[in-house]
């Protein structure tokens, strides 16, 4: 629906004329700043010293902290989508491409912490008017091809038949988005050590949330 | 561990000592303020004025602005715990608690979504530093009562013979969680929106979990 020809609506023309290696330094200290403090709690004076820029110049590149934080996330779409791009292309089976979605999960994680921690900032009722300014949500992704999947396999008979493939994607989703959100959130991770201890790892988990889902769908 | 004679660490003794109309007055505008503008955003002075008192009076109360947010999350894990344990005397089967638990969830955020909206600000991470100072978690109540559940069904032969009570108590909650999360906050509930459509309401979504919980754990 946006009409602009600006390549992204949420930087200004100037930013896409520094250096690569500047814009990441930017990028990256805000990513930092947002993920340890959250939108409100985020000072962008702060941001601009900790990448090495005043920050008149950092308002010569987003016009609003507000359009940094938007870009932050829409970059992360970005990844996701391309990681589920990967993940399809490669894995035809049903069972293949829920471990590899459970293993990205955990992985992208433990990758980029910093990121889930900006997610999980995002779901919270403070910022629900701000997520709405996205260009489109990182479940809009996800909900379209976990339902076509679950409606694939429910037809070839990998999975019960009658699978519902909205709702059963969408239990799918609370489960991938638990593995993430406990790999890379202290809230998340310590919710983790409650119910399951300390010893299970990433592998633990996965394995279990595997055997959890394929209960559940495998054909009798 | 808390070694205070006092009745709560999070209040002083005036508070103890004011109308319990006031007191309700008080917590009731501190809950919709935390659950609107998040921890970060929350401004005292606008507390005491919607409780139709002065500042002044809102810090002999409470000591600090933690205090407060910290008050009002113990209140929500009382009230937790009494809803586990009427089901838990109400209900002997499993998949009777389980189903219990499902709409338990969504009744609880239907009618106090802000308490819901306010544990979902306790995930981020500019609060993990507050969460740690709670008398306990949330989890530490559910998780020894969902894996005591799990191992009695698992013994008795009601659910398969070999699942993990830790784990599946985790998944378990994943879904409890989900449920809750989708009745009360914005963001949850327009990702159940992208996921399920407009349609289903929530009945059609505790169905749904339970036959995916179901088809998971009965033996077969």
């Amino acid at each position: 629906m946006n009409e602009s020809s600006s390549p992204s609506p949420r930087w200004t023309p100037v930013f896409d004329r520094i250096s690569d290696e500047k814009r990441r330094r930017v990028l990256e200290s805000a990513k930092a700043a947002f993920a340890r403090d959250g939108f409100a709690g985020t000072n962008v004076n702060r941001v601009a010293a900790a990448a090495g820029i005043s920050v008149g110049a950092l308002y010569k590149y987003f016009r609003t902290k507000d359009d940094l934080f938007l870009a932050i996330i829409e970059e992360s779409h970005a990844l996701l989508e391309s990681t589920l791009n990967s993940i399809f292309a490669a894995e035809p089976s049903f069972f293949g491409r829920v471990e590899a979605l459970l293993r990205a999960a955990a992985r992208t994680s433990r990758d980029d912490p910093e990121l889930v921690r900006i997610y999980v900032a995002c779901t919270t009722e403070e910022l629900s008017g701000l997520a709405e300014r996205l260009s489109g949500s990182i479940e809009t992704v996800s909900a379209t091809r976990y339902r076509s999947m679950v409606a694939e396999a429910a037809a070839s008979g990998e999975i019960v038949p009658d699978a519902d493939p909205a709702m059963t994607a969408f239990f799918l989703d609370d489960i991938f988005l638990s593995v993430q959100f406990s790999c890379a959130s202290t809230y998340y991770r310590d919710r983790l050590r409650l119910f399951v201890g300390d010893a299970a790892d990433d592998d633990a988990v996965i394995a279990a949330a595997l055997l959890f889902i394929r209960r559940s769908l495998a054909p009798r």
